[in-house]
C-alpha cells in the first residue's frame, strides 16, 4: 500500500509533467492576411524539444515502472531519493521550452547546456534511487530478477557519462545536442524491446 | 499491479489533458465600460473547439478503459505504443488552441488540417495499441470479449479512414472540419450505448 | 476495479481543476517602487473567486465521493453522465476567471452568469448521474445507505433551483452572487458534516 | 477503499502543485544577440524560490502519506480538514511566483509575509488535520505507532510557532526568510531520516 501511495505520486508527477510540455507550444495570434503554414514551420524547435522531451518523459516513466518493480518495502530514504529523482522530471518543461526559444539565437549553447544538465540530474536521480534499493535487501523482492538489476545497474551508469558528454556537446552545437538526446531516447526504447521481447515487466 | 500502473499513468494524462483544454479559453481583459455578453459571444470558436476536443479526449479515455478491459498482462511494447497514443493525446489541447485562434483567420484551413492530423495520429496510436494487445494471446484475458473485440478492431480501422478523409475537408472547410469531429464524437458515444445497454463495461 | 479506474480518471480531473484555479492569481510585476500591499489588496476579486470555486470544487468531490460509495457496478452510459459531470467542473476555472477580471466593471453581470450558469451545469451533471444510477437497481450496492440516497436526491434537486436563481441574481449583483455561491458552498459543509457526525463515509 | 480515495485525490494535488511550480519559471525571450547565461544568473529569485517551495511541497507530501498512514477510518470531517490542508497546498505556487518576483524589489517584504502566511497556513492545516485524527479512537489503527504520533504532534506545533516567526522576518529581511524555510525543509528531512534509520514507512 505504501508502495502503491509512492508509485501514485510519481505517476502522477510524470503525466503531469510529460502533458505540461504542451504549454511551450505557441499559438501564433492570427493576423487576418498570413501564411498560418510557413508560421508553424518557423516554430519547428519547439516541435522538436517537444517530441524529444516527450521520449525521455516517456522513457523515464518506463524505466522507473521497471525500477519499482523490484522493489518490496519502501523506507523514508528512498522517498527522499525519488523526491530528487521527480525534481528533475518536473522542472524539465523549462529547460525544453528554454531550448526550443533559443535553438536558433545565440543562447542556444547556453540553453542546450542547461536542458544536457537538467538530463544529467535525471540520470543522478535514477542512480542514487537505484544505489539506495540495491544497498538493502529488505528494500527488494526476495525474487529479484537480477538480470534487470545488472541490466538497469549499467545503464544508469553509462547515462551518467553519456549526460555528461551532452553538456559539453552543447557548446559544439545546440542542434546536434538535441538530436543526441533523441537518439539515446529511441536507443533506450529498442535496447529495452531487445532485452525483453514478449516477456510481461 | 503493472497493469494498474500504466491505467494510473495513462488516467492521468487523459485527465490533465482534457482540463488543461481550459487554459485555451482566453478571459477577455476588464476595460471598464464594455460589452461583455458581446465579447464573448465573438470568442465562439474557442467554445466550440474546447465542447469538441473534450469530448473527444473523454471518449477516447472510455475507449481506453474498454481496450484496457480486455488486456491480461503487459510487456514493454505495449507501454511504448500506449506511449504513442498518449502523445497524441496530451498534445491535443495545442491544435485545439491552433484551430480555435484561427477558426476565422486565413489560417483556418492549415489549422483545421493540423487539427484533424492529430485526430489521424491518435486513430493510429489506437490501431497500433490494439493490433498489439491482439496479436499475442498472452497478453489477453482467457474470457475476452470476442464481440467488443472485433467491434474496436472495426472503430479503430474505420476511424483511420475517417480521419484521414478530416485532413483533406480542412483545405475546404475549417468550420465544418470541426463540426464533423464533433459529430464523429457523438455517434461514438451513441454507438457505444446502443451496442451494450445497460452492461457493465 | 472498473469503478476504481473511474474513480481515479475523476479525481485525477477534480484534483487538476482545484489546482489549476491558483493560475488565475496574477503576480503584478515588480516596478521597483511600489505600494505591493496596496496592489494585492485591489486584486481581492481573484481571491474572493478563488476561495469560492476552491471551496465548492472541494464539496462536489467529497459528493462525488459519497455518490460512488453506493454504486456496485458501472455501465458505459454511467461513463458519459460522470464525462458531462467533469466536463462543468474541468471548465471551472475560466468562469472564475472571468469573474475575477470583471467583477468590478460595466461586465460584472455577464460575469457572475457564466459563473452561476457553470454551477448550474454541474447541478444538472450530478443529477443526471445520480437519476442514471439509482434508476437500476444492478448499479447499486445491496446494502445502499437508503437515508444518504435520499438526502442526495434533495440535496441535488434544490441545487438545480438554488443555481436558477443565482443565474437571475447575477443581473442585480455579481459580488452578491459570488458571496451566495460561498454560503453555499459552507452551508453544504455543515450540513453534511451534521447529517452524519463521526460516521464513516 | 474510501482512504484510498481521498489519498489518490490528495497525490494528485501534491503532484499538481508541485509540478506547477514549473510554470513559474519564466523562459527570456530570445533576441538573436545576447548573453543567455548572465540573463539567467539574473533570474536566481525565481530558481531558489522554486527549489524551496518544491522541497517543502515534496516535504509535506511525505508528511502526509505518514499522517495517513496512521488513519483507519475516514470521516466527512476529516475530508474537510484534508481540504483545509489542500487548500494551503495547491495555492502555494501563488506565493512562490510573487516572492520570486519580487524578492529584490520594494515589495520584498510583503512578498515574503504573504509566502511566509501560506506556510503558517499549511503548518494549521496539518495541525487540524492531525488534532482530528487523533480525537477519535475509531479512526486510528489500533496498532498505530505512538512513537511517531508524538514526533507528529510535536513538530505540528513547533511548526506554528516557526511559521508564525517568518512572518515577522518577512519585514526585516526578504531572502534570509526564504532562506529560512530552504533550512526549514532541509532539517525536516535529516529530523525524518535519522528517527526512522532504514525502518519501512
Amino acid at each position: 500500500m505504501e508502495k502503491g501511495r509512492l508509485e501514485a505520486f510519481s505517476d502522477g508527477v510524470f503525466a503531469i509533467a510529460i502533458t505540461l510540455l504542451v504549454l511551450e507550444l505557441a499559438v501564433p495570434a492570427a493576423r487576418g492576411k498570413e501564411d498560418l503554414a510557413g508560421v508553424l514551420r518557423g516554430e519547428w524547435p519547439s516541435y522538436f524539444a517537444y517530441v524529444v522531451s516527450f521520449a525521455i518523459i516517456g522513457i523515464m516513466w518506463v524505466n522507473h515502472h521497471g525500477l519499482m518493480h523490484n522493489v518490496a518495502r519502501v523506507d523514508r530514504p528512498l522517498l527522499f531519493f525519488n523526491l530528487l529523482l521527480l525534481f528533475f522530471v518536473a522542472v524539465l518543461p523549462f529547460p525544453t521550452a528554454l531550448l526550443a526559444e533559443h535553438l536558433q539565437s545565440d543562447g542556444s549553447n547556453v540553453a542546450a547546456a542547461v536542458y544536457s544538465g537538467n538530463m544529467l540530474g535525471c540520470a543522478i536521480g535514477f542512480q542514487a534511487l537505484w544505489r539506495w534499493i540495491v544497498h538493502d535487501q529488505r528494500l527488494l523482492h526476495a525474487h529479484i530478477d537480477h538480470r534487470a538489476a545488472r541490466a538497469a545497474q549499467g545503464r544508469f551508469a553509462i547515462g551518467l557519462f553519456v549526460y555528461a558528454g551532452t553538456v559539453g556537446l552543447a557548446f559544439v552545437n545546440a542542434i546536434a545536442t538535441l538530436a543526441v538526446h533523441g537518439a539515446i531516447a529511441v536507443y533506450y526504447v529498442f535496447d529495452q524491446l531487445a532485452v525483453q521481447p514478449s516477456s510481461e515487466t
